[in-house]
């Protein structure tokens, strides 16, 4: 596999980051990122990542140049990608051009909305393209894999499933429903915008040492067929109950593994405990997920979005709110030139 | 079993509360209070309970009076009291006399300062001692565990174990060392002193719900004998990572299960998040511990204790702070006349 002839160099594509209902939590293999159970995610149209790759042809760039959110990033901040441009760079048959990279997330990165999937499903898009590397989707969605676990299920649109697998081809991801199905709504409170201090790469591999990882992963079987149903039925009161219970259940993996990580800030618990409050008290429909940091996901459908997005006007500690429907698979746009 | 000549129909103790450092959480048997494994905790010195019960032995009375903190109890509320004085007019000789209660917290009840506790434990040494019933300690516990489970522990003094058992004889608390062992310290961080809207009875009962609740308790075991082994050698930094597990455990278990149960407040995570900090970044030898309620239990030595007292003075979130060392078993206190 070489580089396809007709291939520009460069490319810029853009992915979704995803709302995952049932989390990715724990590693089997950290090197290949196998999973340690299926995971359910809804890819999002409205928090994106947009990236250019260019890949210098001729030879010029001694090292790989990395810009994120108009940081340049150097050491160890830029090895991830640097390491998956290496992966890609063995892909297309040992090449040895470096690329400049420029990215740009539409939302805080690294506080628990996911950054790592949007940037990498959009990076290996990207890359691939400019390279000239042919490659089915399932193909690709594999590649993505291999720089942040969660880029997987962003390589599709819509409702999304990432069966575990036992190696590197049978971990696949696959489309459940397309985003036209179900106008489901993800309002993102973000409460913390800075970065977390631990990565989900690094917790990843602490789930093994919580006494609840196993307990957690066990029950998994029949809660994921729950959520396919939910979804298929687009009944929201019953996928609710369900990624609102996983989402504490992973919380509770991540504060018992050791060292103990608690990625939530007193907002967290703010806005968790408001969510359960509307709900009881004023029949509210809506359902909280929370990813690996301390910014909450409000699920709900349209019609009661309005209202959310009213009263959390109300909490002081909300300091911005994204809101989402489903989204596209990534999407190679226009090749321009990077600044 | 009858009532002993020379009783006064009148008594008046006090019973400290007591910090768990590996916690009760779930029974085996509600109607019994058999738990689902051993828990240790330390008796408090300054957190306490006085309890006067008057036995109207003219039965003038037609109906128990309860009155805590300043109120007069009716119906449900005051009905947990008046099933435990029937459970002593039984074990009296099924005695006909109605009961007046009067007891008062030197600390907010129901908030997760284990205020049934401290409760159980007076009212069953004031009771006992006014209708006469003298009875060996361990049974004393045995009646108070009928209360509430965690006074079988606020009938002794200092750092106590309650063993498990199967059976209403087997499921007994013993010290494991006095008060004079080792003087620790809990600071006891008030940052809501609200009663609880869901009580620890029936939180009991729902852990078994969880599918973390076995996980927890199948490593208990050999939790159970670090605890000892870091209070026998009076060593903080071996039972502090210990206890904040174990307390992240239960509150795991409690957040996973249904009706799912969060006790805590946005500023328990405030509190326990500075804790980690302190101690991370300041070498402040602390650490925390969380009972069934939001408010905060930092566990710390005498040396330590006016730092920690200082920095919490900085955390706007903070109503009161109560601190206490480890205290003596319920005493009976010399008999007044109830106002």
């Amino acid at each position: 596999m070489f580089r396809a002839s007709g291939s520009q160099d460069i490319a810029t594509a853009r992915a979704g980051t995803n709302i995952a209902f049932i989390k990715y939590w724990g590693v089997a293999d950290p090197e290949l990122n196998l999973p340690l159970s299926n995971s359910i995610s809804m890819t999002l149209a409205s928090a994106v990542t947009t990236t250019t790759v260019r890949w210098d042809t001729r030879a010029n760039m001694y090292m790989d140049e990395v810009t994120i959110d108009g940081e340049t990033l150097f050491g160890d901040k830029a090895s991830r990608v640097v390491r998956h441009l290496d992966y890609i760079r063995e892909l297309a048959g040992g090449v040895p051009f470096r690329a400049k990279v420029v990215s740009q997330n539409n939302f805080p990165m690294a506080s628990g909305i996911a950054s790592s999937a949007s940037g990498f499903a959009a990076l290996t898009v990207a890359a691939c393209a400019a390279i000239g590397l042919r490659v089915e989707k399932d193909r690709l969605s594999a590649i993505a894999r291999r720089g942040s676990g969660s880029a997987r299920r962003s390589i599709f649109g819509g409702f999304v499933e990432w069966e575990q697998g036992r190696e590197d081809n049978s971990s696949v991801a696959h489309q459940l429903y397309p985003e036209e199905h179900w106008n489901l709504r993800d309002v993102i409170v973000v409460v913390d915008s800075n970065s977390k201090h631990v990565s989900s790469q690094r917790g990843h591999v602490l789930a093994a040492t919580s006494p609840f990882n196993v307990a957690r992963i066990d029950r998994l079987f029949s809660v994921l067929q729950e959520v396919r149903t939910a979804i298929a039925t687009c009944d929201l009161d019953r996928l609710g109950p369900i990624i609102e219970r996983d989402a504490l259940a992973m919380h509770g993996v991540m504060m018992t593994s050791n060292p103990s990580l608690i990625y939530w800030q007193p907002a967290t618990v703010e806005v968790i405990k408001a969510v359960r409050r509307w709900r009881d008290e004023d029949n509210l429909r809506a359902y909280f997920t929370i990813d690996a940091g301390p910014n909450v996901h409000i699920i709900c459908e349209p019609s009661t979005e309005p209202e959310i997005l009213l009263r959390l006007k109300e909490l002081s500690c909300v300091e911005k709110v994204i809101t989402s429907g489903p989204g596209p698979e990534p999407e190679l746009l226009k090749h321009h030139l990077i600044k």
